[in-house]
């Protein structure tokens, strides 16, 4: 295993999520070890921890592409929440999602926004509690 | 026709592309004249105007989610020009672009940096000129 | 607000969908009050509104795209009730379906047809109540 | 082979396109011949010559989807081609391309239109010489 | 009804899914009786049943496709299911699903990942049992 | 630059194109080494040079992958090209392509197998000279 590639991912994913990766390497663990160290390594080890575009604007694009796409629900759901973490306003995602209408339809825009109220209602149930 | 919404929308969108509206516009003017009329009114008069996202954050998305999509060059290559007038810089496109081969697999991201080539190699045309 | 899309499109989608459009109104109405706005102006006051084009044909070729896309069934389910209230019978937008499998692939078909049958059975159910 | 499904889908064809089946066969003969014949007697001999819908509500169904798919445009000239041969205005043309922005995104839209721009064009053409 | 393909079709499907297919006709039989039909017929009995490609590398074509396509879970699911009944390994199944990440994206390739997962505990229980 | 699993991209690279990559690595050098580097590295230092399954296989799911997606022509081109340098036979790569028209559509298998005529052709054409 590459340990700085890992380990940078690791480090840059638990920053993005304010959790560890356990939880996601577990789950893939017994199936899949490889693909879990994988999606540590090069998403988050190789690209999104690379200078050039600031965390706001790469989590921005990532829900863009993510509601445009439509097939993701339970990867929005992540992304939207580490775009909180990395300091997007729910307003920021809400036009992002909004703008999706245009470019890939307006099933897609609201299916996208769903996932969205869905994040934010747990933020604010943990912010209760 | 609602004239607020069309003449922000143009004026929207003559801002951001540096041009007129009248060459899109003059396309679909014998064929359909109302879908070019929606695409000023909607897109840029109704959602890319809004506050509360700064457009070169818009740009960004739409450059993420067209890439993923896969297909609309036309769309893309308009795209990525209009958001280097919206501030962003190369190295930023060239970011989100690169950022799709986590989200929407490799050959849509050497398909969007193949249309971000050829509009890069414009500008650059366009300067010496 | 431009009352006059807004008040069309309100009642168009009335007309549709046979029920008011505060359901739909009050659960994006604090998360997105605009993406909210947007879907009853545009789709409903601008396009499907227009003459042109007789109401049952844009309700086959919603559920056409719709089943095709694949990645919207919430969508798929509204769509298909709205075309039964236009007048298109099951024997139609069954038609419309199975065709997909032509264009879009037997699962996409497949698919569409497990949410047609939520819909018919749905609407026995409240003929016999 | 199964003549009756292969007949009844080149008759299904010869009548909707104007035009023989042989270029088509031709195109394949050499590659794939079995997927040629395909064409002919799943889509054609099995399902479009189906009773339970009429041939236009077919075609617009037809043209509906592979705007939004998004990833057929030759296919889609041929289709839009078929639609007015079916008896299919072109007004009805363009009113099922414009309602996919809302459904698959302007972007879906525009290159729809494109697509029926280019074979209006041609019918055009052809009727003056 | 052709019932040389339809019985080539059910032996053929029969074969791969090691259960009847009873259960796919009963669900569509009210609905969509000719779909089910199609669906035997086309698939089982024209294609994949065709010599010239053997049965393991057909399943891991189909995998890779709805993987990649990734809004057919329950096709993917059944597909999975008769991979490991045409003599694929599991290993040779991940690996497929693994690859797809570059093609299609990691969320494309998780969410296959997902369904695998479901797929192979479900055989350990039977297996157990 | 992680030498060992660029060198064993390169590798695997050259060993399945049958040419250096250099004209890949050069046509993205100005404007995105980095996504030239990722290409290398991940897909085939990472993934296709794993154990598990065999270089035949795994270009037929990658044929069908991307037929399936049917937005990556170019990919595909190249793709064909490579299954025929694994040792797939035109049979094998015609037979994967053919049953897309199952789970994607006839549109994508017609236009998969356009790209493979191509391919073909242009081996023809090599084998003469």
């Amino acid at each position: 295993m590459d340990m700085d590639r890992f380990e940078r991912g690791r480090k840059q994913l638990e920053k993005m999520s304010g959790t560890g990766v356990d939880a996601m390497l577990d789950n893939l663990k017994d199936i899949a070890p490889d693909l879990a160290r994988f999606t540590v390594e090069f998403p988050y080890g190789d690209v999104v921890s690379r200078p050039g575009l600031d965390l706001k604007s790469r989590q921005l694009a990532t829900v863009a592409a993510l509601t445009a796409l439509g097939n993701a629900p339970v990867q929005l759901n992540a992304h939207i929440s580490m775009a909180l973490n990395a300091g997007c306003s729910r307003e920021e995602i809400i036009e992002v999602i909004t703008q999706m209408a245009v470019y890939a339809g307006f099933p897609a825009a609201l299916n996208g926004m769903a996932v969205a109220k869905v994040v934010f209602a747990e933020k604010d149930r943990n912010m209760q509690s």
